[in-house]
């Protein structure tokens, strides 16, 4: 090992650190060849998509190599399992400031590995560059499903239930913990709930285990990256429809409820303020006892929040059927 | 039309100049979902690649947008066609400092619509993000090979003939005429050789024609972006052998010929740059006359320029057989 701790050769980053991510999977060809080769299983088709983070944007620079490895996956798996996808592979392209430590960038290949065997997902090939800016990771990602059975964002229909998996709005207060963890105090949390919070930012957990009954329940899904508000919006223009949304139905978690209590603007601005990284869904009325009962048993709570409508707006409304002014309608990248 | 020249919001990048390229790609869904959907022909498996390219480092800022936009997908092409692949679909990974105007992105996804039905490629999704540093454009392509056809890197044998298309050198003088138009009178270059030169760096030309050859005759494959010396110092590497170049064999071009004879120590430094994109071949020797007349056919010249040996060295010789010293050995990106 040089004495140097950073690491100057591509060579050096991808034999040492990456083309272990790369056993398993043959057509990586070791990350020994130009291209790999994938196909899907008979009788499917590769679901596709690529999503890039960098520093400063989607991670905080001095977050945790580990964690920063695996945001870079899971929030791309996250897209295959909202369309009922098997991961399957990825490439992955990384952009570099300055070279990247020997100790960085082992940690970052060990939050890749932990994501890989929790998607079960391989590498399969990439590019590793230097230039200015922030460091940044584009994975490419594909997963595979039966032949035309993609879970599409444009095919909600009016009186179709809107539903979300787990809670809303934990990853917008774990970004604020992460950048000042005195926040913890001032929002009268406990250690386990900060850390939780932090965790719902640091480390989003693809809903994988749900592919299976969106397949057989979902008319539309997508994930919620951006936001509720934003991405319910997506998903309601593409389909050419609206929809109503209880405001008190919103499923929020106890860590989430109680810095409402201490500090009701940070989580107002936190709730639709994106990076859930949950499911949204619509489900038609009589799929609705199935889709509910398959997904407990899956262990992930979905709640219905409200229904697609004819009209082509989205309210949000309180218990007693008032308009919910928010200021954040979601985030957007320009 | 805005009067604001400038596009701040990912949606009118998307539907306003990316979208037009993903018609007639089904499982684009016209960028209005999340991921996309692709499947290999009967009989074939996908080849992946992924290659980013950022403004300073693969390409000038100044560059026209039309063929900053070629240029992106014809870097990785330029692999499928190595590989013996035929393109299919890309997905694209956009990172802009500052939002692109509408003139910008009109002609990047000009160049882009050129290089699609110059390859026959479509767009089918992508991610378009605002981050600090230079643009950045990370398309990653696929193609489709027959199952388990992939002509690979690794599978060079010593014997084989050494061969490469096109000639070497020109983009290398046609970036440094791009940074300075003045050379083109103190090389002694015509207009049409400065010409050649600059379009040869801004226009790479995937040497699609060649891929069925190079299914039939190539032992081994890969693109020449890094330069000669150091992609075939991989393929040696990775083939466990080695080579014997002849320096005098080497393919040049009549306008890197005359900057030669004007200013030797530019086309020394130009010969081994990189940014090539011409084909470096493992040919067994019984495959020679076929290749070659079948290359001829297609339009495309291939020269042999040496042979793969037994010992685990590459060699660069003269016509006298005494050894050429080079002070490039490549581009490395650390």
């Amino acid at each position: 090992m040089s004495a140097d701790p950073s690491l100057h050769s591509e060579e050096a980053i991808i034999q040492g650190f990456l083309a272990p991510l790369a056993a398993g999977a043959p057509g990586a060809f070791e990350l020994k060849d130009d291209c790999a080769t994938a196909a899907p299983s008979a009788g499917c088709e590769f679901v596709l998509k690529t999503d890039a983070i960098a520093a400063g944007v989607h991670f905080l620079a001095t977050d945790r190599p580990e964690d920063i490895g695996w945001k870079a996956l899971a929030v791309n798996v996250s897209d295959l399992a909202a369309k009922g996808a098997t991961p399957v592979g990825y490439l992955m392209s990384l952009a570099f400031p300055t070279a990247p430590t020997r100790e960085w960038m082992s940690g970052f290949a060990s939050g890749l590995a932990q994501a890989q065997r929790a998607f079960g997902i391989h590498l399969l090939g990439g590019d590793t560059d230097r230039r200015p800016g922030p460091i940044s990771i584009t994975p490419a990602v594909f997963g595979e499903v039966p032949v035309g059975r993609m879970v599409r964002r444009a095919t909600a229909q009016a009186s179709d239930f809107v539903c979300v998996t787990g809670t809303l709005g934990d990853s917008g207060l774990g970004l604020r913990l992460q950048q000042d963890r005195t926040l913890a105090d001032k929002w009268n949390l406990s250690a386990a709930q900060a850390k939780y919070l932090r965790i719902r930012y640091l480390r989003p957990s693809p809903r994988l285990a749900l592919r299976d009954s969106l397949l057989r329940h979902a008319r539309a899904s997508m994930d919620i990256s951006d936001g509720l508000m934003k991405d319910l919006g997506r998903m309601c223009r593409a389909s050419g429809i609206g929809a109503r949304i209880d405001y008190t139905s919103l499923p929020l978690s106890d860590a989430f409820k109680a810095v409402r209590n201490a500090d009701p603007a940070a989580a107002e601005a936190s709730l639709f303020a994106g990076d859930d990284y949950e499911i949204l869904t619509a489900i038609p009325p009589e799929r609705m006892p199935q889709y509910k009962a398959e997904a407990l048993v899956a262990g992930i709570e979905v709640t219905d929040i409200g229904m697609f409508t004819v009209p082509i707006t989205i309210q949000l409304r309180d218990s007693n059927d008032n308009e919910v002014q928010t200021s954040k309608s979601g985030w957007d990248h320009f």
